[in-house]
């Protein structure tokens, strides 16, 4: 499974591109961040973002789009640019019938460290572990784009079993209606 | 001038064209909404609110696209969804080089009714007013948008104004510092 992992942001757009399968060593295959200057037209930097987002999908063609779910809890000054540039990152994928999975910031961290809670060095180092590089990814947004792509490709597996079985479940109980 | 007003929302958004300039009556050229279905993926109807947003500005060649200013403090269930679809909004405007102006929606109230605080009633009232229509436009999205393009429409000249006032005082300082 190869997934393109985006921790959406005006300023700086973290995606980072992850091969494999759970249970087997992963294989970065591109990591960097999309730019877009502060003092830029809003609609400008979000064209911006949406070129820098299909550059990656045209050279990568990843399975599926993993990108952070947006709380508009925390961090009330930034959420909003976050929220838009996430959605064009879905919009993107979409719009070519990429899967988009969203990722909560504490799931993220809890499959790449175990903790929920972990901060960002903490992410960093194992990202760098698990992907076998030589150093942690520089700036954060990229090292958290990379986690969220092996964050999905772990969790897939669970995800997919337990639509199996909502599927399974829906289609007994309609058997059950219908006879 | 043309505006297209945009009140954003994922299951309903708002969108209204109205002609004029400010001083003279205006003319409401179409008004409805865009719908999506709320058991769609995210990125599907992201992809659906740009399709129809871009059949708007196909259809009605807007000079403007005016879109409400999304704020994170309130209503926290929806502002997700709001700040998502104002940004497709933004990008399919800003993807063609039409200008996007934000307001916020108080200013759109105090712009159409004389106060900020005005509730969706007052405001339906006066747009149907403005625009000479038989009845208010359904649903309240709808009306919002039109008083959306509305409230560009008047207060263009004032920004104007204070951009002109600005390029003036940058020239003069610049001036200033190389005399």
């Amino acid at each position: 499974m190869r997934v393109l992992g985006v921790d959406p942001g005006l300023t700086r757009c973290g995606v980072g591109v992850v091969e494999g399968v759970a249970g087997r060593p992963l294989t970065m295959l591109g990591v960097g961040v999309v730019r877009t200057p502060a003092d830029a037209e809003l609609g400008d930097r979000l064209v911006a973002v949406e070129r820098g987002i299909q550059q990656w999908l045209d050279e990568y063609r990843p399975e599926c789009v993993a990108v952070e779910r947006v709380f508009s809890q925390h961090n009330v000054r930034t959420v909003m640019g976050t929220a838009q540039a996430s959605a064009v990152a879905m919009l993107c994928a979409a719009r070519r019938g990429i899967p988009v999975a969203l990722h909560t910031p504490s799931e993220v961290k809890a499959a790449v460290t175990g903790s929920g809670r972990a901060d960002k060095a903490q992410v960093g180092a194992m990202v760098t572990r698990l992907l076998r590089l030589g150093a942690p990814p520089k700036p954060a947004d990229a090292a958290d784009a990379l986690a969220l792509a092996i964050c999905h490709i772990w969790r897939a597996p669970a995800q997919n079993r337990l639509q199996q079985a909502v599927a399974l479940h829906t289609a007994h109980a309609t058997k059950g209606r219908t006879a």
